[in-house]
């Protein structure tokens, strides 16, 4: 399975009274999304608030989202769990509704003990388990997470089913470690919309992109243009949408995401307590970020 | 509610063939608990694998768990999720089936975020909506988790619903601060089974202790002389259990408990994966310490 | 705990795009319902599609209902499922979650083995076990159920902690036989709004009225009209709504009720899949028998 | 997909003390049950008690009892539920856990609206979505449920994801009708173990038995031996096995298999409340019933 290309991990918004997942709005965005070439969709990762989702919502999601995503794009679900056996029973529940891979970031309450072996174990057996294949997750080292070691998942990479690693790190030095150290045709996917050039030179195959909820036409335009040998264009492209990542998604989070999607015409609302919307601060920062990107509600082609 | 004493944070004993929940074992382990003068019992808590059981796994705890523990001594139950609404309906679920208290862990993924005023609404939520009264959980800092402002806690203490935090830091000078910045009648219970004594002189009220699910005898005889006055007696438990919890509970972890337990005729078996069970040379330490503390299978009353 | 007066068995309202659940709907319809002088609310029950909902809806539901439903008016929640310890959990959650009483329908999938004895134990343990009161619950036999005998209901009555019934057959001997059969305050309601008046003659205390839902002014006022001795003001109002029930309620079910809620300005929409909307006959006949009754959208207090 | 040959209807084992599922007990009746010729296994059927599950222990049920069912048999899963979106959420669960088909029985509580319109669409509806193939379920009329009409089924088996119905309502003349009405190829199974000889004349291909939990080198060997032409064989062995199902099964229902597994030396135990285990002279026909028909614990190749 080719994840090369951009996927958006999209943000879920809720009714603005209830609190409530908002499907609505969800789909209107999910079309929007699809009128550009991204290649997929993740559902259920960090920006889609998926640790505060009820476990009807996430199905109700990738249900829901199924019908929007047609065959040819992907359609990836985040199912890590604390335990082993919680987190391959949602691989299995995503590939039943249709996912095409899961992304599996890993159990690190108990950080103490989650020790090298312990990660393989655990992971083996989600990959061995799952019915879809398995894409590791290195979240943000700014949430309570724990950092994946590139020996493991270089061992982890020869296993058939664990297929790639989105890497939120935003550290280019490691994400060359990945990608000379896995094995070859395994998929190093990043997170930072500053560096997806970078990335890409370094030899990233494409990127799960917080930005993408924004900006997806010009982050699918990037990596096409790096992939085709325009190198020039994808720099320009990369210069344009970088403030986006520092100053929207790097700066505020999921909060930034959503104040910016209200503003572009999308469903963006406010994320879910304990998470906090943006101040009215924020939202001047947000909106001056967007129209010096000359991204605007209106520059969609939808 | 007094929560002062000894309270038991029950581990949560499995199948050993097949990693299903056994409610079989953890009766009999209550069994045996109830026989000790102990102030109540804790589940889903950290040493409970909390994040490791099912919900329908939580509801057969505290239901079948209820049935065990006679009224004057007290349930309580661990509902910190990441979501707001979700703690709240946790703690809802647990009021309804019976739990006096519950023990609520902040929400953590999304660490960057959750500034002091943050957690406050939070934790305010969560205590307006509580049905029965929030003890605050500031877990252990080898786990992923984050640590609890004493001023947050100050302000926090001031809440009717918020009757006291269980704090497993285990540095004294914190617990000395928490006592002293809370409002009087606040109630400070502490982790760490290797500093009760000193923790009690500082001010706190009771422990939740790992080794009290091992040694709830000597756990609640060394509270009630420290109680009583008779401090040499206090003392003298102090330094027999100590090692107890360095070198089983801090050492170990859940496992160090499980193997503890099935050594002294409990039910213990093995933690659930992604958590590994000790191995043989985990054992042999754990023995050799159990034996030095004079603790047995043939000492418990039962 | 006084059931005497009406109680609106809330219709369930989800997204017209969606299916999801529409809690905004909801609240507004509950703040109009609340202006009449109602007795409570009912959640979960067979009007509000309760075998239709998701766990997490169920949730929703009776968290977002009390926030709305003032103390002194009942929210009774339907708990019965088909195991005798779900029913037990479904009431833990009610009263958790603020249920002032429970609606237990009888576990009916195994029929032919549901004798008397097996359901006197169900309902006992149930009734043992629920912390809230409980109303059994005889549902309209046009539905997949059984049909509870007087005997076991004489039975039952006896148990303090089952303190009624709701009577759903709409036969007015069963109803006096009922009130003649059980123990003095045993508190029995009918669901049947064609016979309220003279369902109280005979000595029902109130009603759960799906014409509640349309008419919850006028179904008040005949309630209070007959304990006030206003006999005739109670005849004239049971002419008036009786046809709210024979030709929307009795004919169409839930999806009549649903129907006349959109007429009324409330929300109601679609029910869930496998029920289906009126067709537009339907809504004709629905429409005229709201006009015929004197019911409008402008004739609502609100 | 072949379902010609017996599946087992596996009934569900409970802990004796707590009441939880007997995974282990299941583990070991799924070994013994493999060694005969059985086309395979059926989970959350009638028999399996699937109405008193948790969905926590149906997940367990079916990824448990996957990893013991070889390839070349069929794990079939009951999905039945009262709303079209959570059947086929069910469908999608079954299936990503490693089903092969699934078990549809229709929504009954609303009995009096599903006509034959509603139960196609409902059907049709869940055929769509569910990712494997869906086998009708025709419920025995003894239970709360509803009937299927003939013509219903035919229009359903046009699908192509329809491939078969299981009839418990043991008419053999209804059999024929469904075999002569319904499209070539589809594939009719039945439940009744005392007319599978007669059925399968009739052509039905296979069978979903009660007793073949009990017998089930009986039930394959008689399936064989008539779809080999030894019709002498197989209606000997009908002989046999018939009072297994008129006198254990079809009088005692669940509580009458389980009773027979326990003598068998299978785990039965009890059913869960509200059912009620058999008593004393209950027990005491299923021994005799079990020896006259010669099938004894020692019996088995186990």
């Amino acid at each position: 399975m080719e994840l090369n290309g951009i996927l958006i991990p999209a943000a879920t918004p809720f009714d603005p009274v209830t609190g409530e997942l908002d499907l609505v709005g969800l789909r209107s965005n999910l079309r929007r999304w699809m009128e550009h070439p991204v290649r997929g969709i993740v559902f259920c990762g960090s920006t889609g608030e998926a640790v505060l989702l009820d476990d009807d919502e996430r199905f109700a999601l990738i249900e829901g989202g199924r019908e929007l995503i047609p065959e040819d794009r992907l359609m990836v679900v985040g199912t890590g769990a604390e335990s082993t056996r919680a987190t391959i029973r949602n691989c299995r529940v995503a590939a039943g509704c249709g996912a095409d891979a899961v992304l599996v970031q890993p159990p690190a309450f108990y950080k103490g003990q989650m020790t090298d072996a312990v990660l393989r174990d655990h992971y083996t057996a989600v990959a061995d388990g799952s019915p879809v294949p398995v894409v590791l997750y290195q979240v943000p080292l700014r949430f309570s997470t724990l950092d994946l070691g590139t020996g493991l998942v270089s061992e982890l990479s020869t296993h058939e089913n664990v297929i790639g690693i989105k890497d939120s790190r935003g550290d280019l030095g490691l994400v060359g470690d990945l990608v000379e150290r896995t094995r070859k045709g395994f998929q190093v996917l990043v997170g930072n919309g500053a560096r997806l050039y970078a990335s890409l030179e370094i030899g990233a195959v494409g990127a799960i992109l917080g930005i993408a909820n924004l900006v997806p036409g010009e982050s699918a335009a990037l990596h096409r243009a790096f992939t085709e040998g325009r190198t020039g264009e994808a720099g320009r492209l990369q210069e344009r949408v970088a403030p986006v990542h520092d100053q929207i998604v790097g700066a505020f989070g999921v909060a930034g995401v959503k104040a910016a999607l209200d503003r572009l015409g999308y469903r963006g609302g406010d994320p879910r307590a304990p998470l906090r919307p943006l101040d009215d601060a924020g939202r001047t920062v947000v909106h001056a970020v967007l129209a010096q990107a000359g991204v605007q509600a209106g520059s969609d082609p939808a």
